[in-house]
């Protein structure tokens, strides 16, 4: 099977590249778009609901708020554009807001960004699949029932996908990402035609009414409110970095070609947001955070759903929850919004692996090549952002919540970092065009920095209490662990600085050759250990069963074998101990000396048979480690059966196009 | 922590004895009785209330079948002790019903009672647990609504306690039979008296009425329920075998001794389950297997529930639900029931490892000393029996329909397998008194093999629907998957076969060592290649980042190692691949050579240590033991840290005692 679909693959994806041929393979601009922008894009298509739905705690009076707050995100999200085009051009290795904050505020800042990005990518997952399958819903509302298993469902298969390594493919990828810009964009034009010439689309909910939860709001709540419905219109900006990590994939000049698309990402992000927002203004577009305080809901509101903004959009602009158009705005806003969940699972390893570069996490997430770690990596990702799922009901409005937190301290720091950037540079250049150059990007990175950092404060006041306090939690449990585990490989590097008069010499080896029965794969270790003529060689055996011993003593006098056999005694029927207390003697005998345990292992090709076989000997092999002056060889018999393993497997791994790795 | 609880096990249970030694440590039969009869003696407890419940499925009318029923339980019980009796002298080895069927009967039949054997142990534990929590409820009936929790709760208390090694302590453990015994046999003779003296006890259910779920039964179906209620009955059979797997654990004369207590405890459960099931009858005790089916019942028989029989007796008898004897009963009866299903997970063990040294299991469940086997072993029987639990409410009666047929399978398979032993004694011996002796064993099992073999056939009939299918799917597989092991032990031992001329010399070896950087576990790992003297030694790295490798190459030449260092190109960024591909060319080159690859491993001491490191080296030596010619050597390297594993511990296993190992 392996070696059929593997030939399969090939066939479809074309043979891997080499590292050193990687620059033919860089993404162009018109590819890096679609598969950087997704997960920012994809959000607009649940920002403008936030808000609303946070106004209408108010009841329908406040909603004229919404231009207002619209107006502020939008701003927002220029600013941190802007900020990120210098961020791309300063650090182009592709470490992003991590590199930024760790060069210029120190590793202590990089790390808490480094777990801000880890909650992020998790709270991606989960807030994008929550808000595809919302979309799902509102074009097959018989499905509400299902919803948090339909979320469940798309995650399993979102992780079964990455586990079997999905080829991040770029051209295949770029489609949903511009059929659902295309869309949004026909539909805003269309709508805005159609109020320009005095037939506006009117939404199914326009002529709902809100039984507000708050009444009689003092001056004091109305601010507090409008900054709530703010700091949830943020989540627009969520993604809004992932260019930044992805600056190796562009062609060169690298820099340049990101900040430019960084600016086309924007400027889309920007037009699509401000037009959803406008036509839900126009087309009195209603929902509630509790379908039950919508007056005119039709059908029970404790069982059904209430469609999104987009949906209700898309359907008054379009005629009607069965026109093409509807459908159209539908599929392709579940797609982007579960292709967003996916980049997570592409970002996470490539996080891992600069974390693990850095010793904050296990070296082993650094190299390639090993499917093991990532596997745990995306299962990991997978089973937390299912729990959160199941935790907060799938419910979008929910875990936004908790989303935000993680994506503004990085934002905050990182620009704080990028203005200690240019103060630096400025102390080292003195050409005048540049200094222009560098002052006017310390403004941007400065207005960014308080901008973002305002944010964080207000989302974290007005979202704590509302699910973010796990975020405060989980953002400096991270840091600890990950300081923790730099600190025990930096102990270990200093318990293992070289000797600069390296090892002392041994000056004898003594093997052991382990036997409990005389067949093949012992012989091969007596032969192997022979031809290794070690300055003394036995074999020996621990007298379990005093039958199988006298066995064992018969059949090596038969086969006339030339190397001694000692039988251990074991008076409790236990294998190690006797072994460890005869190595232990020999060691003490001749200190200077060092003993090669030859154990013969066989090698099986199907998991189970590991059941079966070589349990002892590696429990055995793990306990003489701890004895110094020791070295253990496995001697391999493979069995027939292990020709069944497959042991070529074409590698690609989740995060790869990111890399510039295809 | 580890040293200062075994000082105390130390102080607390002795010095452990050598197997030389074990002689003088061996059962007396007051020791040996409560300790192989706990399981025998506690299935009384729920025996006769087991009869009642199927009886009064067709009203109280066809209640005065109980003494009929419960004379034929009697007479069953009386044959299956004799002729175990035979059993435990014609096999002191402790084999038990399995050993008889294997060596009479053939290694298939032996099988199947191996795997009715281990269905046997979960609802040992099962069943027993379900039956103690009933009768703590019938003391404390405000726990009702808690009875699965309370069910799983004591059997985490009995996994647990058995992980940690509880110590089968004859003297403790003898304690709670003996009062059991001693309680109920004063309750039966309390409880005649006061009926011989005019003062009958009443128990508090005797006015109530039961509602027949079966009207107007034919003569057919009257038969069928008592079969029905018959096969109930024959719980009180369970465990019977018990002394039959433990003889070794028994003083000289073992046979005979063993035979004794067989007797004794024959003799203790036939009278204990006559007097209660008359007292039963006396006392007028009612219950039915729906608690809304007994009319009288005091509060709502949908959320409370019946007492066992036992508790309503023990409450008739000594005067009421708050005397003493009450108390005193319901607690020992607890108390051997928890008892009995401990007895399984010491019994588990036992047979595993005899199933094992037969290669029917995994090899390292034959060898001592092996905690890690012994702890899946209790894991896997305490989750099934939890899920048993679950999935039957906790319910004595539903699990008891699953109990039956594993224990009727082994007693029907083992007398079968005794006939033909006396049979083919009876060939041999010449001897008149010998030949009289051993006809009447004939006889004895003859009617075993009949009684046991249509109690059998009864028990599937009538239990099959109950739940009873769930076993005789569980056993077969069982069967299939134990032949599996087999076939596969025999399969590798013939590929494995000794070469008469033994294995070929090889004729040079040349030596790798590992290494990634320059540190004092690659620096002992080349002395430890230099002291072994190979034909050739060469480092070796693999370039998967150019500034680590140019890094290493320095030191290399700053430490002026005397060991030529090769950098092996990876372009894909792998460890493993390059390295497989350089090694298989070097083969090709010398195919009678061996190549020796030493990798320099850290030691650690705590687990989460071993996430930090090793990971790629145990990945390459777990690849390199497929090639053929390849021995892998791991040079430890042991970090401070390893000193915190505490690597000797005090060996006590579930089962010793049973075992004969003090």
């Amino acid at each position: 099977m392996g070696s059929s679909t593997s030939v399969l693959k090939r066939l479809v994806v074309g043979r891997p590249f080499r590292s050193d041929q990687l620059h033919h393979e860089l993404l162009p601009k018109r590819l890096a778009l679609p598969i950087f922008a997704s997960d920012p894009l994809s959000s607009v298509a649940y920002a403008t609901q936030e808000i609303i739905l946070v106004l209408a705690l108010a009841g329908t009076a406040f909603l004229h708020l919404t231009p207002w707050i619209g107006l502020a995100v939008v701003v927002l999200l220029a600013v941190v554009v802007l900020s990120y085009r210098q961020v791309v051009q300063a650090y182009p290795s592709g470490g992003g807001s991590y590199e930024v904050a760790s060069r210029n505020l120190g590793p202590s800042a990089g790390l808490v960004v480094a777990g801000a990005l880890l909650v992020d990518y998790i709270m991606t997952v989960a807030v994008s699949v929550a808000a595809g399958v919302d979309n799902i819903i509102s074009a097959a509302p018989e499905l509400n029932p299902y919803r948090v298993l339909i979320n469940l469902v798309f995650l399993a298969i979102l992780a079964a996908v990455n586990l079997r390594g999905l080829r991040e493919s770029g051209r295949a990828f770029a489609v949903p990402t511009y059929l659902f810009v295309v869309g949004v964009l026909v539909m805003i034009l269309a709508g805005l035609g159609r109020a320009a010439v005095g037939h506006a689309p009117v939404a199914e909910s326009a002529g709902w009414d809100i039984r507000p939860e708050h009444v009689g709001l003092s001056g004091l709540a109305v601010a507090f409110l409008a900054l709530r419905a703010f700091s949830s219109g943020c989540t627009a900006l969520t993604g809004a970095e992932a260019i930044s990590n992805g600056v190796p994939a562009f062609r060169k000049p690298k820099g340049l070609n990101a900040a430019r698309t960084m600016g086309a990402m924007g400027i889309l992000a920007i037009v699509m947001f401000a037009g959803i927002t406008v036509l839900a203004l126009i087309t009195h577009t209603r929902v509630a955070e509790d379908t039950c305080d919508l007056a005119g809901f039709p059908g029970d509101c404790t069982t059904q759903a209430q469609r999104t903004v987009i949906a209700q959009i898309a359907a008054a602009v379009f005629g009607g929850d069965h026109s093409i158009g509807f459908y159209y705005i539908q599929t392709t806003t579940a797609l982007i919004l579960i292709l967003a969940a996916n980049t997570a699972f592409n970002g996470f390893p490539l996080l891992g692996s600069i974390l693990a570069q850095h010793r904050y996490l296990p070296r082993q997430l650094h190299t390639r090549g090993d499917r093991l770690t990532f596997s745990n990596g995306i299962i990991a990702l997978a089973v937390i952002a299912g729990v959160l799922i199941y935790a907060f009901d799938a419910s979008t409005t929910k875990l936004i919540q908790l989303y935000i937190i993680g994506v503004f301290t990085s934002f905050t720091l990182c620009q704080a970092g990028m203005v200690r950037h240019w103060n630096r540079a400025l102390r080292e250049v003195k050409d005048r065009a540049q200094r222009l150059r560098i002052q006017r990007g310390r403004v941007i990175n400065a207005i960014g920095a308080c901008f973002t950092g305002v944010v964080l404060v207000v989302v974290l006041a007005t979202k704590f209490a509302g699910g973010a306090y796990l975020v405060v939690i989980a953002i400096p449990l991270l840091f600890l662990v990950m300081r923790g585990i730099r600190r025990h490989y930096q102990r270990v590097r200093q318990e293992l600085e070289p000797d600069p008069a390296g090892d002392l010499l041994p000056s004898r080896i003594h093997a052991l050759v382990l036997a409990s029965t005389l067949h093949k794969p012992t012989q091969r270790a007596l032969s192997f250990a022979r031809a290794a003529r070690p300055d003394t060689l036995t074999a020996i055996t621990v007298n379990v069963d005093d039958t199988d011993t006298r066995e064992l003593q018969r059949t090596w006098e038969e086969h006339r074998v030339k190397v001694p056999l000692k039988v251990l005694e074991s008076p409790y029927r236990e294998i190690t101990r006797p072994l460890v207390t005869y190595i232990k003697n020999m060691r003490r005998e001749s200190p200077r000396d060092v003993i090669c345990v030859y154990i013969p292992e066989y090698v099986v090709g199907r998991w189970w048979e590991n059941l079966l076989h070589n349990q002892s000997a590696l429990r055995l092999k793990g306990r003489l480690l701890f004895e110094p002056g020791v070295m253990v060889t496995s001697v391999p018999w493979q069995l027939r059966s292990s020709a069944h393993r497959d042991l070529e497997r074409a590698d690609h791994l989740p995060g790869d196009v990111r890399r510039g790795i295809f």
